[in-house]
């Protein structure tokens, strides 16, 4: 058995240590083939059950009804910026964009080269401490699709309620990717960077309605087309074969502790267990997040002091409660407890936060 | 020690095995961090010098000047057909190509939505079996660069002779990368997919002149530049950070083998066992490439007949000598030979060959 840190990384991160022992078990000789499955061709028997395997669960395990397939795009979700207007806007129209904070933006700024694109939505007055309700975002006519952030990774916010829009929503879920269900028939389109709940950093997972590929296509080079990565069953070219083995794996490892109602259920348990701790603490922490909007995987507060804090920062360290350092540009601390995370590891940080105020109080 | 297959796949590929044996041992439990390395921060100390570490050996292994810089971008080589046209040619002027057959086409194929793209040379008329010799490419007026594929691995041709042409070389190298030294003077910019020569599947490495970037600055997503990739020095986004620990690997390995000359002899030594015992046949094994384009990574050849093909194919099966089909667009056998593929079993496929004819000659 492997000691492991308690790792609060807000990605890449933790990742379920049964996978890492099985992958590593079958790395240099792939079930007994001579090779490793990095040294296949995409076009194997071996590499193509890998492949099909790890398609049929993301669609299994994520509920994803039939009309939507999956696509395996390298480039992360950043990729994804520029692709998702490069195509759904092929055809005219405009797009509305919440601005819920660095991840938004950065897809809106990317999307600008592909669309007319306008803010339905913006947190910036909020200071980007709280997702919209539904009625708070203005959709305009002729609007092709409402982009959203799910979860924004830095802010620690997360949409509480999915808008409820007359037009079809993309999201970025990158940071929480199947951590929670989602009504599909308000999407066309979802993606994220697999980093955070998924496996190793290497491609972004897009799940896409196929009717809306039928109309479309975009004057862009294929490897920038959904409808090719979809004819070709992501295959177009060589794929990220060890992210995908990898994402099958940890894909499985969520299907038999029971799918996504399960990965659900413990996203709430383990966020609750940390906020508890928080709102127990008489303000000694704080969480600067609209309680409504408090996201489920990046937990950020903040101690009396930045003295405080980095005292905090050191003796977590120690502790082998490792990367809980807030985002630089925000400051302060944050605990990041995706899918694979163990509630041990969150009760062990809870149980240092109260021992660290009584000490320090 | 693990049994081995002779692994002769057109790619992915063979990986030197002690690099495998080596991430193996280290995979759940990075250097006692407690973590996976795919766990971490790609921002976290440790990766950080596995980042920097593999950026340095590149640039060291392949002998390049100082006025380059690499950069580790998602997509293949496949996307780079796209980046580089979109960046090279956002200020304008047109660019020549060598049709060589495949690769070549998909280059030009996708470069077209991006700029003023001509055919400077085509392979057509000789059925792919040749490149170019330097003074056949016709480069025209204005011309921004010429881009040749230095190793086609369909047709099993390369470039033998470097252009000496007017205009800056821009070259995909994905199929030979770093099994030979390149004229850096005459060169812009140079890719390919590392998934042959260098390590798993999942980026392309690309060296590009830094002056070149200095003037451009294309209206597109910032995944597509190269200047901002420059800038962060391929940490922009979260990078493939396996894929590119392994490249680090191999290098490492490459360099402790005599580097980019040793590994030039290797491959020329193992081309021409193959080749002689095709040339020693008496015409039994017939090789349809010009004999001076004749690729030492990608050994293309056919026998009397379809059906000794059949039986050669099966065989060699029988006796772990694996993947030598050819590609389904030209049929016959191909045995591709790259950077990790030992001596010894280059010799196992030539002397299977002997003792083949012998049987059924």
């Amino acid at each position: 058995m492997t000691k492991r840190a308690h790792n609060f990384c807000a990605g890449p991160c933790t990742l379920p240590v049964e996978v890492l022992e099985e992958v590593q078990q079958e790395f240099v000789n792939y079930h007994e083939t001579g090779m490793s499955l990095i040294e296949m061709s995409h076009r194997a028997r071996e590499y193509d059950e890998v492949h099909r395997e790890a398609m049929q669960l993301a669609i299994e395990v994520f509920e994803v009804p039939d009309d939507f397939s999956v696509l395996f795009i390298q480039g992360g979700a950043t990729l994804q910026f520029a692709m998702v207007p490069m195509n759904l806007l092929a055809g005219g129209g405009k797009a509305g964009y919440v601005n819920s904070g660095s991840w938004a933006q950065g897809a809106m700024d990317d999307g600008r080269h592909y669309g007319n694109i306008y803010t339905a939505w913006d947190g910036a007055e909020n200071r980007y401490t709280r997702m919209p309700a539904g009625d708070e975002i203005a959709v305009e006519n002729v609007t092709r699709y409402l982009h959203i952030t799910s979860n924004e990774t830095i802010g620690g916010i997360r949409f509480f309620e999915w808008p409820s829009v007359d037009v079809p929503i993309v999201a970025d879920m990158s940071s929480d990717y199947m951590s929670r269900r989602i009504p599909w028939e308000r999407f066309d389109l979802v993606y994220g960077g697999v980093q955070k709940n998924l496996g190793p950093a290497g491609m972004a997972m897009v799940f896409v309605r196929k009717s809306v590929l039928q109309e479309i296509k975009p004057d862009v080079a294929r490897y920038l087309r959904y409808d090719v990565h979809l004819d070709k069953e992501s295959l177009f070219n060589t794929p990220p074969v060890f992210t995908i083995y990898m994402v099958g794996k940890v894909l499985k490892w969520m299907k038999e502790q029971g799918g996504i109602g399960a990965m659900e259920r413990r996203a709430e348990k383990k966020a609750a267990i940390l906020y508890d701790t928080i709102d127990n603490s008489g303000g000694y922490y704080n969480c600067p997040v609209d309680e409504a909007s408090r996201s489920h995987m990046n937990i950020v507060f903040r101690l009396p002091s930045e003295n405080r804090e980095k005292s905090f920062l050191q003796e977590t360290g120690a502790e082998n409660l490792l990367n809980l350092k807030g985002h630089r540009s925000v400051g302060g601390c944050r605990a990041s407890i995706y899918n694979a995370m163990p509630e041990s590891s969150v009760r062990a940080l809870a149980g240092f936060m109260v021992d660290f105020q009584q000490r320090n109080g």
